[in-house]
């Protein structure tokens, strides 16, 4: 990485420090705590969002309950951070590297250890393990994208699926900037991402910050840019994507999805292998709904319509795979059929 | 018309009287003026807004400049009403329906007169009667198109094409308002309509106020709740719509079609016969590019990405009549071929 990303979320000898993304663009204030129970909170009101991001926290979570227990017993300590790894389930419902990230700290929590200072000292490399892998495989994935991507490509994404997404270089982002890094001439369209603007603060903020030409839209613009042949390839990142090729990402990620079908443009979402769910079916993806004042209001500043009026706020919707051209990740970029294609690049 | 609904614009007697929808749901102000200059500037700023709403404020601020005018000389404040006509042209280039009051109004001061009163005269009645025909195609507008809502319908609109948009009752809300009436049970999803929020501010603000069921979404969860089966038909305005029965309206218009096509939902266009343009090929069409900070803001308060950033503000976008089930106007419902059906219904 060169030093134009900035640091979403680090592990500090037994502190958490984050970027509060809430503030970008306005405002770089980064937070640091002792305290798990805050850093859950962090992730619930998104201070610290984006699905691989959301695991890294959650396993520096766990790392600050064992830094900063009390206890000098094994067995209490161990549920002591099985309660820690019970929160941080609690915090966000669908993105899946949560879950997974939790799964190897639980792991980790149950091996059999001499003493307390054992088992901390394997949680906390175990986060550290997962921070710097995440690097690993977005460096990684930005290389495998990158070669998806033509020299003067319009490329669309939505949302942020950034460094501020990632322990650092972005998925989605992290291909553009791959391919920009290796000279490519691209252009960017990003969608403002309403309710909560993460495309119109976070991701015009990181791509004017490395200097990648980026043009903003409000949702509602997309079809109107597909129309007018504006548009070469759509990048997105991805909360959750199943075996069968479906992918599950911010809400409006689908109602890309339908205009780029529709125009021919091909269609990717990037996310780490992590992000893949071996085990849920379509039905079973829980979506959130968030608090309707983030529709109602704008960045919770400015009440824009009838106050109490009902609304929905789906954070997510799913995108079919026959809608999906590729699922870039750090082992490949996978192709229809998805069933096959997704098992083979997991090795199982 | 019922009480429920409110006055966008009024003539009184040599001053015109119009709400200030930038001010909606927060604020009812009424602004009066007698200087044609500042309607047309009021046009422009979108506190009147709406395709009939603007054909009526423009003939309006016609009459105004023929009542204010100290000339006592037939050509010279021909000329001067020449002036203001041009002047009313260059406020907004999309909705037809100002060209068309605009057309109206020049006949009219192109007639010959004995005196200055009598071109006057003449002058505020073609206006009021602009007025008066513009509330009575909306009434019925509203009978031919609440005959396509079925009891327990659940309608997606898009910006606000209610009482609102028009000298009285509306035109795809109309269509909603008049089901009301009639006894169905109908419920309204409305859009939100980045960049100036039409959706949330006035659409919902006219519903709650008439007591129909409204439910406001973000624009990029319209893919989501068509791919739920929570809409059944959609309902919109149009800015200009042509003989081949392309649909040019608000932004986010056509991406709700592409998504309404996908999900068999019937997409229908609902206008005034005065929206239909009869002599320009969709090539033709000018989109109005608005300016790039009511993106970067939201409401001109709050900044909501990097300062100077590039936007594009297309206030429109075209869906092609392949996507458009019906044409709702108060001469009937247009269906495909809209060649044959258009020139039927205009009696050409």
């Amino acid at each position: 990485m060169s030093g134009s990303e900035v640091k979403a979320i680090e592990w500090l000898d037994g502190r958490v420090r984050w970027l509060n993304t809430l503030k970008i663009p306005w405002e770089e204030e980064y937070i640091e705590t002792e305290d798990y129970e805050r850093l859950a909170q962090a992730i619930e009101a998104m201070e610290i969002r984006g699905a691989p991001a959301i695991g890294v926290a959650a396993a520096f979570g766990v790392a600050l309950a064992a830094v900063h227990s009390k206890s000098n017993d094994v067995e209490t300590l161990k549920l002591e951070l099985l309660k820690a790894i019970e929160r941080f389930s609690k915090t966000r419902p669908t993105a899946v590297n949560l879950f997974w990230a939790l799964d190897r700290m639980r792991a980790v929590v149950l091996r059999t250890y001499g003493d307390v200072d054992g088992l901390r000292a394997s949680v906390v490399k175990e986060a550290l393990t997962i921070y710097e892998e995440d690097i690993k495989t977005n460096l990684r994935i930005g290389e495998v994208g990158s070669e998806l991507i033509e020299d003067g490509d319009t490329i669309l994404t939505h949302c942020n699926a950034g460094s501020l997404a990632t322990a650092g270089f972005g998925t989605a982002l992290g291909v553009v900037r791959a391919a920009w890094r290796s000279g490519k001439k691209v252009k960017v369209i990003a969608t403002e991402t309403r309710p909560l603007l993460q495309g119109a603060r976070l991701t015009v903020w990181e791509l004017v910050k490395e200097g990648i030409p980026v043009t903003l839209i409000s949702d509602n613009m997309v079809g109107y840019v597909m129309s007018k042949g504006l548009v070469n390839k759509v990048f997105v990142g991805a909360d959750r994507i199943l075996m069968d090729g479906h992918v599950i990402n911010k809400i409006g990620t689908y109602t890309i999805a339908v205009l780029a079908n529709r125009h021919k443009v091909p269609f990717y979402a990037v996310a780490p292998t992590s992000t893949i769910d071996p085990h849920r079916r379509v039905e079973e993806v829980v979506i959130e709904e968030r608090n309707p004042d983030e529709v109602r209001k704008v960045l919770g500043k400015i009440l824009i319509t009838v106050k109490d009026v009902p609304v929905m706020n789906p954070a997510f919707d799913i995108t079919p795979p026959e809608l999906v051209e590729g699922i870039v990740t750090e082992k490949g970029v996978a192709r229809k059929p998805y069933r096959e294609t997704l098992r083979k690049l997991l090795g199982l």
